[in-house]
């Protein structure tokens, strides 16, 4: 445990020790992606809409097929946090299933259809046409999928994500401005807030006072977060929430969903690099919420001879595609850091 | 063992024992359905095409979505074979996934897609796309699927199947004139011969002298098909291919792929209604490709209230939708016919 960090209590742990798990990755676009400077989870605002299939792609068959590389930042400084997940699920030799929520570019492997359609950018305070559907068909493929396996961790490549559930928790009641994380070294703050707040005013929306839970999430979300919180309310096995701040808006949801909802049975599971980021503060988030558990695990990719890997520790990408929570999962299993560091730079070769 | 009966070798049995099982439905539709008289899987030859979806939908849902009724037969004579795999589902408390291997409509519930398209009319010998890229993807979401299933029931859902059937495995080099087996009670044997010979003229193939086992499945075959063969040869647990003579021309296809094919792994699994029909001969196609098991169950449809039920005995539908396959799994969990049969007649009411 010296590579994970607990907030909360370890109750979780014993429920998931020696059980089959399940990595399932959503996919989802916003064209809020393609606003300049919110996010750098892609190469260029122009390249954000393939980095969700080709995350999956890169999971699956070890390389992208929908761009002619791995996804990464502007200037190629840090590769997409896919290639921990590659690397952990590779070494802990887990399934895994990619789901669309609702993407532009659908990946060129088999995945799971639930009919989401792409989101639209926040501004227009109308972003995801049909959350309830997509919720209720997430529900459903969890009731179902949850009798085989014994454990799902639940990751997600939604690039512009942090934004809208910046947009998902503010339209919720909550307090999180400056509290939500961001793939870039210097959080731009401002820009999000100026974005959320726009799409709030254009949505019309009365804060705190929705008449659905999905309002929030038609007005400035995703569809990756109605899909999440079918697939964790639809679970009869133990989930981990493999992500960062984003995740906190999944549990946001659920919560408004099934105020009695027991979080107990689910946990959020990060990198160090979101729990320990200065420019955002998911502890505080969760606290708002109820009692939810969060790990962090440290991938220490400042010990890496890799360049673009070295960025993370000084806070580029931090976190997506379930990297955190596979990671622990790896860990837990016993593999060595050592070993998955190995592997994640012959990969980047 | 009462109602079902082996045609060969019992060990397949011993392999499924007290194992967990999952029944997945590949849904596929072909223009080639809509040739007015040669299947009756559809109200009308304009309605095909809600077969599949609905089928997958009064599974997953209890009813259909994509249609007003549950899919039947002309006159409303015989309802789908599906509602045996529903009622077998829910008492033997399987889970279920859906898989498109390329459909003209897409069902409204969550589903696997593979990146396939609807089958064209196989008349044009030009009838599918991409088989082997369907097949690619299939294997590789069975090599995910069977890390965390015991058994794989693969059932389908394609209107017109039989008559594709008759065409990959003719192509193949098989001799299966007049053995394949048809939904109507009057087998339209003439019409199908006439309609494949068209097929197989128009592609140009030399019978049994192909480059590529899936220039049969281009030329005159369906999605189904090669997604089968796809999952089949994925899958690292067994695998029961649940339904009638559709299920020997995937057979065909996995020996055309790979001669040295171990088929002790997996078995077919029909009904008594294809097994022992006049009007085809499943057993004679089975020899001519391999040692493969044929378990077939007895519904005993005579014995309902229900006029729709009835007509099964007397030779409409038969088979499909996985309808033997999942029934065999009920009878073999000990699920008593009378309370399957009472189930059946409680949903069609």
């Amino acid at each position: 445990m010296n590579n994970i960090k607990t907030y909360g209590s370890n109750e979780f742990l014993k429920k998931i020790e020696n059980k089959k798990s399940t990595f399932i990755c959503v996919l989802a676009t916003t064209e809020t992606a393609e606003i300049e400077g919110i996010t750098c989870a892609g190469a260029s605002s122009k390249l954000m809409k393939y980095t969700p299939p080709a995350d999956a792609e890169l999971i699956q068959v070890g390389m992208p097929l929908s761009l002619p590389e791995i996804p990464q930042t502007p200037g190629a400084t840090a590769p997409t946090p896919g290639i921990i997940t590659k690397a952990a699920l590779k070494l802990s030799n887990m399934p895994f299933i990619a789901v669309s929520a609702g993407c532009e570019i659908t990946p060129q492997i088999p995945y799971v259809e639930l009919g989401g359609k792409p989101g639209k950018d926040i501004r227009t305070g109308n972003a995801v046409e049909n959350p309830e559907q997509i919720y209720n068909n997430a529900k459903l493929f969890a009731e179902n999928y949850s009798k085989i396996t014994e454990h799902i961790i639940i990751g997600e490549s939604t690039p512009a994500g942090t934004t809208t559930a910046l947009g998902v928790l503010t339209a919720l009641g909550y307090n999180v401005k400056n509290k939500i994380s961001g793939t870039l070294i210097e959080n731009p703050h401002e820009l999000k807030n100026k974005v959320v707040a726009e799409g709030l005013k254009n949505s019309g929306l009365k804060i705190g006072e929705l008449k659905s839970p999905f309002d929030a999430v038609k007005a400035v979300g995703d569809p990756m977060i109605p899909t999440l919180a079918g697939l964790v309310m639809g679970s009869e096995v133990p989930v981990t929430l493999a992500g960062g701040t984003q995740m906190t808006a999944v549990c946001a949801l659920i919560k408004a969903i099934k105020p009695e909802f027991d979080f107990s049975n689910m946990c959020i599971a990060t990198t160090s690099y979101v729990a320990e980021d200065e420019n955002s503060n998911i502890h505080d988030i969760i606290s708002q919420i109820g009692d939810i558990t969060l790990f962090a695990s440290n991938p220490h990719f400042e010990k890496s001879t890799n360049e673009g890997l070295k960025t993370y520790a000084t806070g580029s990408a931090k976190e997506g595609v379930g990297a955190g929570g596979v990671l622990m999962h790896a860990l837990l299993k016993g593999i060595s850091l050592d070993v998955l560091i190995k592997e994640i730079e012959t990969m980047l070769e």
